[in-house]
C-alpha cells in the first residue's frame, strides 16, 4: 500500500447522486484482494454520452470499444470499469473479453450493444481471465444504487494514494443541474489526449453533438494540461453521460448562451480532477503550475508549458527546492516554439528573475528559496513575442516516482 | 566529487597527437578547484573546421559565437573551451566574454576573429567574470604541446565520472590519416542536434564544405541517436577540425569513393564518443539499446526509439530489473509514429515476447529476467509496416539521476 500524496486535498466533497445515474461496486478477484475493483454505471433510458479517449496507437481493447459506442450514436445505458488489468496488448483474446462483458451487460440490462461502455486499468500485456468481469457484471446489476460515487472512485484506483471526486450544480436556462465527476490516475500521465480514467455524469438534458463538443473543449483546457511523466496510457479516457433527468430547456448549439454556466461548471469539474491527478503524481512532493504568457499562439504557449513541466531537469531541480532557473531557460529553448533569448522573462513564486536576456540587476534569490520551500510552486514565463498564453500542472520528480515504478509490476 | 559511473569503459585508449594541433590546459578559478577546467587548442594554418550546434532556442554566447565563425569560411586556428559555467542566458555581457576571449587568442597567437571556436558549459544564467577566460588564453598559449587529449578531455568535465576519449587511423587514397575525438557530457542529454561538448581533430587535407558534410551525417547517427534524459543544452556543440597535414589527396566530394574509409571511422569515433555519454549517464547502471526496424520510414524508427528511450516509465523499469514490456508497448503507442498492434513485434535480451498483438504462447519470462539483470540491455522492436530501421542508445532512470540533478547547481 501507497503512502498518501502529501499533495491529497483535505477533504473529498460528498457526492449527491444524480438523477437518471445508479451505482454498484465489488471485487473482481483478478488482481486485488480486500478491495473492491470493479464498478458499474448504469444510466436510465434517453442518456446520451460524450468521450475522448487516448491518441495512443497501441490503444486497448476497452478504447477500441468506447470509440466505436461513440461512432454509434452516443446512447448509453451502462459502463463497466475495472482497476488491475488494463487488458491493453491482449490481442484476440482481449478484445473477446470486452465483447462477453458487454454482451452480459446488455443481458442484465436489456440494452442495445453499442449503449455499453468500459475502461480497463492496470498492468499491459497481461491476459485477462476470460469470464472474470462478465461474472461481476451479472452481480453488479443486483446491487446497483443511485449513492456510491465514493466507492465508484476507490474501486477504480491503481497506484492512486487518495479518490478523486469533484462535484458542481449549475443551471441551465433557469433549472438546477448537477454535475458529477471522479477520475484515477497518477503515473503513465501525458497530456494532449484525454488522460487516465475520469468519468463525469450530469442530469442535464443535452444533445449528444453539442454534449461532445462541451467536453472537447473543456479536456482540452484541463486534462489536456496536466503531465506527469510525459507518459501516455494505452487506457485514457473520459467520458460524460448526461441523463437528461434535469428537465432544461435543450441548448441549440455547443455556443447558446444557456450553456454559459455549465459550461464554466464543467471545465471547473474536469480543472479539478484532472488537477487532483497531477497532486496525486507518482512520489509527487511538490504542485507546479507553469502559466506561459507572451507566446505567438496559445498552441505555442502549451508547447512552452510542457516543455518546461516535462523537463526532468526541472521537475529535480524543484523537488531538491532549488531555485535553477536556469533549468526554465534551456526548456523554453528546447520547447521548439518560437522564443528570443533578450524578450524572455521568468518570475518564480511571483518574483521576477530574468529580463533583457539575463538575471535582473540585485536579484535576490531568499524569497525564491523561500517558496521553492513550499508545496506549490508558480512559475510564470513571458516569451515577450504575441498574446498566446496556456496554463499547465506537473509535479517534481522525486525518489518516490522510481521507487514506485522500479517494481510496481512485480 | 561523484563516483565513477560503473558503466565507463575498463580503458580508455591513449591519444597519440594530430599533426597540426597543439593543445594546453589550466585552472581558470571561475568554479572549480584543485582540477584543469579550461583548454586551448590551436590548429596550424590551413586547418578547417565543420561543426554542428543544438537546435536549443535560448542557446548561448558561445555557441552563438561558433555559429557564425562556421559561417565566415570555416577556418580555424584556436578552440577555447571551460567548464563550470556555461555562459549561457548571460545577456550582452556574456556575449562581451566571448568577444574579450576571441580577441586574446587572435592577439595571442596571431590570426582572425573568425578562427577562433568557444565553448562553455556548466551552470545556465550565472554571469561570468569578464576576464576569467581571455587571461587564460594568454597564459595557455605558452603551454602548447601536442600532446594532452587525455587532459583536454578532463579539463572539459561537469558532472561526469570519467574522461571521454576516442581515436582511430585510417586511409585516405593510401595515405594513412589519424581522428582523435573527445566529448563531455552526462546529463541535459537529448538528441536531434549535436549533443553535449565534442572535439574531433583529424589531419587528413578534406576542404571545408565536405567535411561539413561528413560530420553532419555522422553526427545524425551518432550524437543524435543518444538520450540521457530528454533535455537538450543551451550549449551543445560538436567541433571537427581537419590539419590537412597528412597530404592525402583531395576527395572531390563527400561522396568520393576515395573517403570511404574515413567515413566508417569517423562514424566509430562519433559512435564510441556518444555512447561514452550515455555509459556516463547521470545516475545510470544500465546501458540500453533500442533497436526499432520495421517502421514506414528511418524516421518513424527513429521517433519510435526516442519514444521507447525516454520514457521514464521504460527507463524506471530497467532501473528495478523488471522485464516490463507492457511499457515499451506504450511508448510505441505514444510516439505519435505509424504503428498497429497485431504488427507490433518486441525482443528483449534476444528473446521474442510478443507476435499478432499480444504476448507470445509459452513465453518463459526467466531469460529475459536474467537479462535484466545484466548491464547491457538489449531491446528490439519490428513495427511489421515497412524498411525503415533506427538505433537510439540511453541508459536508465534511478535514484542516482535525482541525487545528482536535486542539488547539482547549490
Amino acid at each position: 500500500m501507497l503512502k498518501q500524496s502529501p499533495l491529497a486535498p483535505e477533504n473529498a466533497p460528498k457526492l449527491a447522486p444524480v438523477n437518471g445515474v445508479s451505482i454498484a461496486t465489488m471485487n473482481s478477484g483478478i488482481r486485488y484482494k480486500g478491495r473492491d475493483d470493479v464498478m458499474l454505471m448504469v444510466f436510465d433510458k434517453g442518456t446520451v454520452m460524450a468521450g475522448v479517449v487516448t491518441k495512443s496507437k497501441t490503444r486497448s481493447a476497452p478504447v477500441e470499444h468506447c470509440v466505436s459506442a461513440l461512432k454509434g450514436g452516443g446512447h448509453a445505458r451502462a459502463l463497466i470499469v475495472n482497476a488491475g488489468n488494463a487488458n491493453a496488448f491482449t490481442g484476440r483474446a482481449g478484445d473477446l473479453v470486452v465483447k462477453e462483458t458487454v454482451k452480459a451487460a446488455t443481458a442484465a440490462i436489456g440494452c442495445r450493444q453499442k449503449d455499453v461502455y468500459v475502461s480497463s486499468t492496470g498492468v499491459i500485456g497481461e491476459p485477462i481471465r476470460p469470464g472474470a468481469i462478465p461474472s461481476c457484471v451479472t452481480k453488479l446489476v443486483k446491487k446497483l444504487k443511485p449513492t456510491g460515487w465514493d466507492k465508484a472512485a476507490a474501486a477504480i484506483m491503481t497506484t492512486d494514494t487518495f479518490v478523486k471526486v469533484a462535484t458542481a450544480t449549475t443551471t441551465i436556462g433557469g433549472k438546477s443541474v448537477i454535475i458529477n465527476g471522479i477520475v484515477k490516475g497518477s503515473g503513465m500521465i501525458a497530456p494532449d489526449m484525454a488522460t487516465m480514467l475520469g468519468y463525469i455524469a450530469t442530469d442535464a438534458a443535452i444533445p449528444q453533438s453539442i454534449l461532445q463538443s462541451l467536453l472537447s473543449r473543456a479536456v482540452d483546457k484541463s486534462f489536456n494540461c496536466i503531465t506527469v511523466d510525459s507518459d501516455t496510457s494505452t487506457s485514457d479516457t473520459v467520458l460524460l453521460a448526461a441523463t437528461g433527468k434535469a428537465g432544461n430547456i435543450l441548448p441549440k448549439s455547443a455556443n447558446d448562451p444557456v450553456l454559459r454556466d455549465f459550461k464554466n461548471a464543467l471545465l471547473e469539474i474536469c480543472h479539478d480532477l484532472a488537477q487532483q491527478v497531477v497532486r496525486d503524481g507518482e512520489g509527487a512532493t511538490k504542485f507546479i503550475t507553469v502559466q506561459v504568457t507572451g507566446a505567438t499562439s496559445s498552441g505555442a504557449a502549451k508547447t512552452i508549458g510542457l516543455a518546461i513541466a516535462n523537463s526532468p531537469l526541472v521537475k529535480t531541480a524543484i523537488a531538491g527546492e532549488d531555485a535553477n532557473w536556469g533549468r526554465i531557460v534551456m526548456a523554453v529553448g528546447k520547447s521548439g516554439a518560437r522564443a528570443e533569448r533578450d524578450r524572455l522573462r521568468i518570475w518564480i513564486g511571483g518574483v521576477e528573475i530574468t529580463a533583457k536576456g539575463m538575471v535582473v540587476k540585485g536579484y535576490d534569490e531568499a524569497p525564491v528559496a523561500k517558496h521553492m520551500q513550499g508545496r506549490e510552486i508558480d512559475i510564470k514565463v513571458d516569451i515577450g513575442l504575441g498574446r498566446g498564453s496556456s496554463t499547465v500542472w506537473t509535479c517534481d520528480l522525486t525518489h518516490g516516482y522510481i521507487e514506485i515504478n522500479a517494481d510496481y509490476r512485480s
